[in-house]
Order: C-alpha cells, then sequence, then structure tokens
C-alpha cells in the first residue's frame, strides 16, 4: 500500500496558526476541502465538507426555530428597485451593495431588479397584502436563502458577496411582544453558538452608527477570534414600525381600530463555520465542535497484507455498534499509510480517531485519540461506547472553555485614552466607558480602527473614555 | 364563538375541479395559503404550507440521495457568461431564458453575469480544477438551490421564472457507470414520485429534439394530469463527455493514463408540488399524500362553554400520545365554529381529520374522517393509533391507484394518424409508432401540439404514425 505524495505534501506544508492566522485560514480551508474560490470576485464554492457543517448548523437551528413557533418559507431572490427604496434609511444602507438585473432572457428591463441583499422589502410588501387583523399576528417566518453583497474585500466564509443564511422575519401586534421576539432570538442564537460552535459571545445592544439600516435598535452577538480581533456572529432587530409604514401594514385590533404593527428581523449566516474554523483549530488543520462535527468519530484500522482480513473485520463489527449512535465513519480505503490517514483527519477536524491494529484485537481494546488534545488512550472494547460518548462531551467543553479563557485573557478595562491607544493594538475586547454620543465614538474610531461592538445590557456607568462625560462601560474591538 | 366570515365566504367559492381545472388550480393555491404571486413578473412567494411540502419532498430525497453515497454542496448563483458559452448546444439552449446581472454595487460590470438557469458551465469548471486521478472519482456532489430561467408564460410551481430544485452533477471514469447512475436516479426519482407523491409516472428515454442542451441522452418521468396534459415531473441526463472536453475535466487512469470521463446531471424542481396539487385534489380543497403531508392527522374539538374544559383535556391527551407516532395537529383555537375549521383542514388537504366531542368522550370514542373518500366513522379510543396508521397507509394508497386508473383509462394506443389527430383532443397519453425522424415528430407536434413525451424502455416495434416506416412505439401527449 502506497502513500498519496501529493497530498501528505499539502498537509505538511500548513502554516503555523500563530505565526500568521490569515494564511493558515486561506490553507486550512483549501486543504480541508471546506470551501474553494469562485470564477466570480469575492464568491466561493462551498464544497461538501464545508457544506456538511452548514447542514449540521441549519439543522439545529431550524429545530429551536420549529420549537418556538416559527415556520419557514421562500421569498424571490429578485426585488424591483422602487421597492428597496420605500425605507429611506434602508436604501441608503443597501443600495450601494446591491447586484443589479437590467437584462432578462434578450430584452432590457423596465425597471432594474435588485438582487436581495436581504429580504424586508419583499417580505413587508406581501405582509402589506396578508395581515388584515389581529387573529393574523404573530406572523412567525424564517427563511433560509442565498443573499448577495457587491463586497469590495471578501474572505471565504467571513465575508463574501453571496453568501448562504436565516433570515425571520416576524410581526407582532405590539411593541413588548416585538422586544420579547427580539431577545428571544438572541437567546437562541447564544444556546446554538455556545453549546454548539463553543464560542463564546458577549451579547448587547448596537450603538445607533452600527445598527441595522432601518431598524430601531439592534441586537448582537460578539465572538473573539485568535488574533483578537471580534466577529459579529448575528444580529436581531427590532425593526419598530418604519417598516409597516413604508409598506403599508396594518391590522384591525380586536376593538376593530386600525393599528399599525411592530416587526423584528434576524439572521446568522455560512460566517458562523469562519468563526468555527477561526475559533478552534490548531496547527494541525481544523477542530470541529462535536456537536455539529459531519463525522464525529473515524476509525482507522492499522493493516498489513496479513492482518488484513481479521482487522477489517474487527471495524466492521465495532462500526456497526456506533453507527446508530454517533456520526461514524470508517476509513477503510486502501492504498493510504494509517499516518496519511490521521494527518487528513486530524486536518479535517474530526473529534475521535480510533484506531484498531492486530496488538489491539488481542487485548480486547482500541486506541481513542482526541483531535483537541491529542490524547492517546486504550479504551476496553466493551468500554468504547461510553469513552466516546464522555470524550465528545469533554470536547465540546474543552473547546468552548479554552475559548472563554482566550477571551477573558484579552478582554481588559480602560479609563483613559492613551491607555486605550497602546492597548487597542494588542488586540481584543476592550471595556471602557462612553457618554453616548457619536461624535466620541467616531473620534475612537479614526484614531484606532477600533468600532464599538457591543453595549452590554446590564452596563455600569463609567466617564466616557474619550470626552470624560458620564456614561457606560461597552466593548470596543477591531473587528472583521 | 363567532365564525370567521371573510374566510368561510372563500372557502365555498373554490369553482370546481372537474368544471375549470386551471382556475380550481390557482383558486386552491391561493385559498390553501401555498404560494401568492410577487410583485416580479412569473415569480411567486411560497407561503409557509407550501414551503413545508417543499420541506417534506426534500428531506425525503434528501435521505434517499444521501443513502446511495452523494453529498451536498453549494456553488454560486452568478456565471460568467463566458463561462455558459463554453459548451455550444448548452448556451444555445439556455441563453434565452438568462437573466443578467450587468451592475454590480455602483459599477458596470465588464463581463454580465449570469444568474444560474442551471450550473453545469460553473460546476464543470470547479471540477476541471477538483479532478486529478482516478482516485478522485465518481464525484456525486448534489446542489439544493434557487434557479432562473426568464419564462414567457408562467404558472404557480409548474412553471416560474425562479424556482427551487436540486441539481445532481456526477463524474465516473466509465460511460457504463456514468449511464448506470443517470438510471440509478430515474430509479430513485420514480420511488420518490410513485411512493411518496403518489403520482404513477412513465418513465423512458426523451427524443433527441427534447433531450437537455448539451446532453447524451436525457431520461424523464412523465406523469398524467386530470386534463389530460403530461408533466415532465423530473430528468436524468446522461452528459456523456461533452462537458468534460468543453471545460477541460481530465483524470489519470489507474495506468496513468490522461483520460476524458463521463457525466451526468440530473433534476426535480418544487414543480413536484404543483404535480402533487393537480393529480390529487378535489372540489373541496387539495388532498395531500400522507408521506409528505405536513400535518397528517388534524384533530377538532366539537366544544360549547359550558363542555370546553372536557373536551380540552381530552384533545390533549389524545394529541399527547399521538404527537411521537405522526404529524398531528390540536386545532384548540377559539373563535372559529367546528364547520369552519372542517372546511379549513380539507382545504388544506390534510390526510386524517379526527372529531372530539362531548357524546364521543361518553363513549370512549373519537371521529375519524378521511380527506380522500370523506369516510367517517367511529374508532375506539384505545385503538386510535393503529386505525390511523391503516389509513394513512390506505390513504396514500389509494391516491395512487387513483391516479394510476385514471391515467391507464386515459392512455390509448393508435396506428393511423387520423384516429391520432381525432383522440389527442380527448387529452391523454397516445401510444404510437414512431420511426425516429425529426421530421415525423415535428410534423406531429405542428397538427396536434403534442410531443414524444417518453421512449419506453421496453418499447415494441410498431410502424411510425405519421410516415407509416418502421420504428417502435413511443408516448406521445400534449404537455405543461
Amino acid at each position: 500500500m502506497s502513500d498519496n505524495p501529493d497530498t501528505k505534501q499539502i498537509v505538511e506544508k500548513l502554516t503555523d496558526k500563530s505565526k500568521d492566522l490569515s494564511r493558515w485560514y486561506t490553507e486550512v480551508i483549501l486543504m480541508a476541502q471546506l470551501a474553494d474560490y469562485a470564477p466570480v470576485k469575492g464568491c466561493m464554492v462551498i464544497r461538501p465538507y464545508g457544506y456538511a457543517i452548514w447542514e449540521s448548523i441549519k439543522e439545529r437551528l431550524d429545530k429551536r426555530l420549529k420549537e418556538t413557533g416559527h415556520v419557514n418559507a421562500y421569498f424571490p431572490l429578485l426585488i424591483p428597485e422602487s421597492f428597496l427604496s420605500k425605507e429611506a434609511e434602508h436604501v441608503k444602507g443597501f443600495a450601494p451593495e446591491v447586484a443589479w438585473v437590467t437584462q432578462g432572457g434578450n430584452h432590457q428591463l423596465e425597471e432594474r431588479l435588485a438582487i436581495r441583499p436581504t429580504s424586508e422589502a419583499i417580505i413587508c410588501h406581501m405582509y402589506a397584502k396578508w395581515i388584515r387583523s389581529w387573529r393574523d399576528l404573530p406572523v412567525l417566518i424564517n427563511q433560509w436563502a442565498n443573499v448577495l453583497r457587491w463586497e469590495m474585500v471578501t474572505r471565504p466564509f467571513l465575508r463574501t458577496t453571496e453568501f448562504l443564511w436565516q433570515e425571520g422575519h416576524t410581526v407582532h401586534a405590539t411593541e413588548a411582544e416585538a422586544e420579547e421576539e427580539a431577545l428571544k432570538i438572541l437567546g437562541l442564537y447564544q444556546d446554538l453558538i455556545q453549546n454548539d460552535l463553543a464560542m463564546p459571545v458577549i451579547i448587547g445592544r448596537k450603538s445607533e452608527k452600527e445598527r441595522f439600516a432601518g431598524a430601531l435598535r439592534t441586537y448582537t452577538l460578539e465572538a473573539l477570534m485568535p488574533d483578537g480581533k471580534a466577529l459579529q456572529a448575528g444580529t436581531s432587530h427590532n425593526l419598530g414600525q418604519g417598516f409597516a409604514k413604508a409598506f403599508g401594514i396594518s391590522f384591525l385590533d380586536e376593538e376593530g381600530k386600525r393599528r399599525l404593527p411592530w416587526q423584528t428581523s434576524w439572521g446568522v449566516s455560512t460566517r458562523l463555520i469562519g468563526g468555527v474554523i477561526l475559533s478552534h483549530g490548531d496547527d494541525a488543520g481544523l477542530i470541529i465542535p462535536p456537536n455539529i462535527a459531519p463525522t464525529q468519530v473515524v476509525i482507522v484500522p492499522i493493516w498489513q497484507s496479513q492482518t488484513y482480513k481479521q482487522v477489517r473485520e474487527k471495524v466492521d463489527k465495532i462500526y456497526n455498534s456506533l453507527k446508530s449512535k454517533f456520526r461514524v465513519e470508517a476509513d477503510v480505503r486502501e492504498g493510504y499509510t494509517p499516518g496519511w490517514k490521521f494527518n487528513e483527519h486530524e486536518m479535517r477536524g474530526v473529534p475521535i480517531r480510533i484506531e484498531i491494529g492486530p496488538k489491539d484485537i488481542e487485548k480486547g481494546q482500541v486506541v481513542l485519540v482526541r483531535r483537541d488534545t491529542r490524547e492517546k488512550k486504550a479504551v476496553a472494547e466493551e468500554d468504547l461506547q461510553r469513552a466516546i460518548e464522555k470524550n465528545l462531551t469533554d470536547i465540546q467543553e474543552n473547546l468552548f472553555e479554552k475559548a472563554k479563557k482566550f477571551r477573558e485573557k484579552n478582554t481588559r478595562e480602560v479609563s483613559d485614552f492613551q491607555a486605550f491607544k497602546r492597548l487597542i493594538d494588542k488586540g481584543g475586547f476592550l471595556k471602557a466607558g462612553w457618554c453616548g454620543d457619536e461624535v466620541c465614538e467616531m473620534a475612537v474610531k479614526d484614531q484606532t480602527t477600533a468600532t464599538i461592538r457591543a453595549i452590554p445590557f446590564d452596563s455600569k456607568k463609567d466617564n466616557c473614555v474619550h470626552c470624560g462625560k458620564a456614561g457606560k462601560l461597552v466593548y470596543f474591538a477591531k473587528s472583521y
């Protein structure tokens, strides 16, 4: 059995994560075959392994959304320009990023059509048609779709011209219900991102400057990446009544009075995969949290031609005993050495590797290797299922704890602007006071490139790090 | 408790299916809230109930595809014009239907970008990059995506400018493997469409004229709709080596020789939902086959204010006992009469209705109503689960058998062209001989609007219905 020299070389060439994160990130995506560059600027192809991670995330979020009463629907890709223009702030925010269809078949179109950068405009148009009375509320619709934003600087998963996401669009009778919905979704996202993706996030409100174009309030989840930059992992907006007004959505209340409803919208995207890659990977490749790993356990046989039959039988037996409990794969390919397979599955970030060779069979054991700690231990065959369960849980927790410790180590509180400027270049979150004035926000940004990532809900009072006036503590960071 | 007059009126207004199928079709889609017209010509909004049916179909097909070794991926929406032009026949077939992006952000693009009408061009470009040796084959990739074809005449689900589908794109080392794959998929589609969607289909090959632009051979599944028109429900193509040649896909075989691979592509779309609506519905609305029904069983309480508590308790108890076995819904909304609810769930085509009132509780029974036959029977509470299981199976089979009988009744064999011309206006399939010459195929089409829907695999010899020369039996019909 021979090595595949091409691929082995590739595995060995991966740049150290700590040495050059940006280069490591691009290499690991290509080598683990998560994605590839597409021939259209800023677009990517999501390859089967990357897409399987997206399917895991999608399945786990979709379940949470359905359990809380949300339903899926599908709205058109193309939005007439006049619709996009109805909400003044919205169009101002998105028009510069829109791709326009101007020809259909062989005809020049009378009105340009936008490829949706987000779907508020088309969805609100339909809601105006569908909503009549209080009986029709709340509307709790979500859509899984592709959207397009003509970005200047792109990176696979983190910022691409086209990306996949879900966008929820809800309508409520009262302000309180809309606010409750926006916060409920923030909680679902936090649960998904922390407990499944193992990424600790800071949650809070966005400043006026950073909120979604057309929204009343934007809530955000911010994760810290290993280079000290914040990643906005998801947002949930209380849209207020602005879209309802602009699109003519109204309802008759129980007293027969016509009223304006309140709306929310919220989304997470394939960007989450970028966060997972950056957060957990190491110099050997990806580390995928067990909850979302397409393959949780890979079995690698150690065989020679004279032991092939014996080992193969044992591998099949163990594979069959595990397959209904875990997402397990038996790598019985021939023509690849065990070492080559180890490298490949480490590159792909499979959480647990099981090695089985003739000596293990003699001893009635297998060797279990954790991807995160690379710890290797013999496990008696009869204890295997329990050992896998325990190790998957441990890996999931360890990834989260490690990322959380990193964030804690890299979150600093500062009170004067000189210290702020010095510390911001170390990366990480800076907790500092802010008076609430956009002038100070912009001054900090101009001088440091850092932005306000989140205003925590329980924020304590503190003087503005820039002007010294009364204010409260917020999180600053440089960001993706 | 009061009626909702608006909706009741709507339910009563549904056109008889036999009187005006086309009008019935549009009305039932709007009234059952499967879909709505979008503000862009030819586009539709798939509303939550319609989308839930699509999710059912998707889930059941995706499972079949994964079980046969296929994996999902995602390729970009936008395809550079130069890519589309690489395969000459392909571009000729699709260019007239393409929507073109000419502006991105505020810039005029140097090259127009097509919104994918199908993805062979972009996928083959990537395959040329990914495939190196025989070890990389077969490639068995599928994609769930939206596509766009600038259609002149559109109808919800059956033909829309934008639609949702899956498109499989595979690459094989040999012609035999590609042929096997194309036929295997045809079999999976047939299984899905017949056993889950309850639509009998005729399978076979398309004529040269009707095959997919750029393919070697196209296989098709054709269902017969109640107006006697055929509906192409899905296609599977053996692409031969044309795309590989045009896009430069090659591989080194085990002897190190560079060779051209063979490819397939195949797809089914949201059009299937149109087929389900047309095939099974009746004058009271939709009938959704149990296997794909978002709600298989709806429980409707019959209560007055003095019996509300007692009935509600029983409804909850029964709902809880069924919910892990079936997709069940308890319609405990207040402010709607039982009669109104009956109408609504019949319109939505829920296969089984369970009625529970105080008298039923006294007798330890419920009333079970089948949507397809409207048959009503009392079922002892302890037998309910078994009765539901049996009735769901019966309904699924009955819908298929009914549609099959209809097709058999409307499939006629003819041998002379005068009879052909007379019979084709009755609708249905005409089995007639064809010599294989496009001249005869076109003559039949020009004089009758009927086309060759499928050339069966086991076709027996017969003289051409048009020219009288030797040929074989094929299926003709008018079509959607």
